[in-house]
């Protein structure tokens, strides 16, 4: 874990002031709910996402953590932002967290300052810094507290591990990154293979990437089919892989077997939590 | 333009350090050429990445630039950090840039620091931040002086309407985002619409999430088909958007047509650049 050791506090709240800022001026390719003449309006403190916001502003609490994994964040997050939305970027202290690009994100809202209704809590992923953070008292009951009254309680990829561990998915179909989808079992969730699913106001996310599938379809509930079909175009979302490698199942068996073998001792790791958090939930 | 103004490059300085630091700590689920017991070896001064890098380690110089949008670097760079390379995040100074969504970016590599050959020169998207550099002379010339030597020219999105303003695209084919992809014809291209377009060493991404495509496609060029597949299951990229409205072609025509009367006086701004800069590269 890294943190801005020159002066607790301050690069985080420097930065966040940078982003209130930009946030209202970021000019880009406009969401359906702004358009380019809009005057920006002001970002309420402690909060991102563009300005120009409609009447209709929903409130996104995303936890960023150590290790997490940028496109976890990034690619739901993009969605979000067009829709003019008010994200907040939730951590325990507003310290830059330090991602596995080797680039910073600093919280903008600690679970202090976290608006007490929200109306999406989503938890990004990241192998190891999520098993890291399945038996974090502060972060399990910071979700376990808001989870009680969110609108949508939302992950991407390993980041069901947490809602998980947290009591959240316990009689919920979710899914999670394939290396360890089947280990939300262990916590009382019912693990479905699928892109996004979603059972009653739980929606989960696959691996990594499905973060943007599951940005437009909650984009579609928060707004309408039409706001999330605009995003679609704005962000020019026509995937085209160039190759067929994206799930164990379509993948070569070869190169599935030599990714489980290298990484057999984490989700070892990540198996052994969430039996631990199962039984913690069941007391 | 957003800048640290608090302590002109020690904020940059810092959080590049932090950078190294975490890059090789950043455990996440593993590429081919790094297993989870590698040591992690140093990172070079100056540049991200995860460690435990094979022998061979592609140089990526990746420009980052105010309003910059988000996504459109980290996609790619997703790929290149599985993929073990020596990223650099090259801007005019080390100051963090402040990018669409309001998180800001610490550039790792000043223009004067970048190698002077690296094996991918990566230009990002972000149609306002694009049009606002179209002819920053400063900007211009690194990319041209760089392009000279690179053995891969690429962008996503509407980054390559700075790759063509630096005349790196004078009888090529590419693309960019479906909104301003025309205007690359005015400086000397082949518009091409393609999700990804690979004319001889240019490789050009269009919109936003066409970044992922991008990516995958040169991971195979610079190692190997297995390794993009690897990455590609590790980030489990088997899309499955929600929606049918990624191109002006298959979304509804009511979006598309107020999407682009919305933005029309950015794309007008665009159109023009393009064509001072097409002709000032005939000169």
């Amino acid at each position: 874990m890294t943190m801005d050791q020159g002066e607790p506090g301050n690069a985080g709240r420097r930065q966040f002031l940078q982003s209130a800022v930009a946030a209202g001026v970021g000019g880009y390719l406009m969401s359906q709910s702004a358009g380019a003449q809009t005057a920006p309006k002001p970002i309420p403190p402690g909060t991102l996402g563009a300005a120009g916001a409609g009447p209709d502003r929903p409130k996104i609490a995303m936890l960023v953590h150590p290790k997490m994994v940028m496109q976890d964040l990034i690619g739901p997050m993009t969605v979000f932002n067009l829709m003019r939305c008010e994200i907040h970027l939730v951590w325990k202290t507003r310290e830059p967290v330090m991602t596995e690009l080797g680039i910073t994100v600093a919280p903008t809202t600690t679970f202090a300052e976290c608006p007490e209704v929200v109306d999406v809590l989503f938890v990004p992923g990241g192998l190891d810094g999520t098993i890291a953070l399945m038996d974090d008292a502060e972060v399990l009951k910071f979700l376990a507290d808001r989870g009680k009254t969110a609108r949508y309680i939302t992950s991407d990829c390993t980041g069901s591990l947490l809602l998980g561990a947290a009591g959240l998915l316990q009689g919920y179909k979710a899914t999670s990154h394939w290396m360890v989808r089947d280990e939300l079992a262990l916590m009382g969730a019912i693990p479905v293979h699928d892109r996004v699913v979603q059972d009653r106001n739980r929606i989960t996310g696959g691996g990594v990437t499905a973060g943007i599938d599951f940005g437009l379809t909650l984009a579609a509930l928060l707004r309408s089919r039409e706001e999330a079909e605009t995003i679609q175009l704005v962000i020019e979302y026509a995937p085209a892989p160039p190759f067929d490698a994206g799930t164990p199942e379509t993948a070569p068996k070869a190169i599935v077997d030599r990714l489980m073998s290298r990484r057999g001792p984490t989700v070892e790791q990540a198996r052994q939590k969430a039996q631990r958090a199962g039984r913690a939930l069941k007391r």
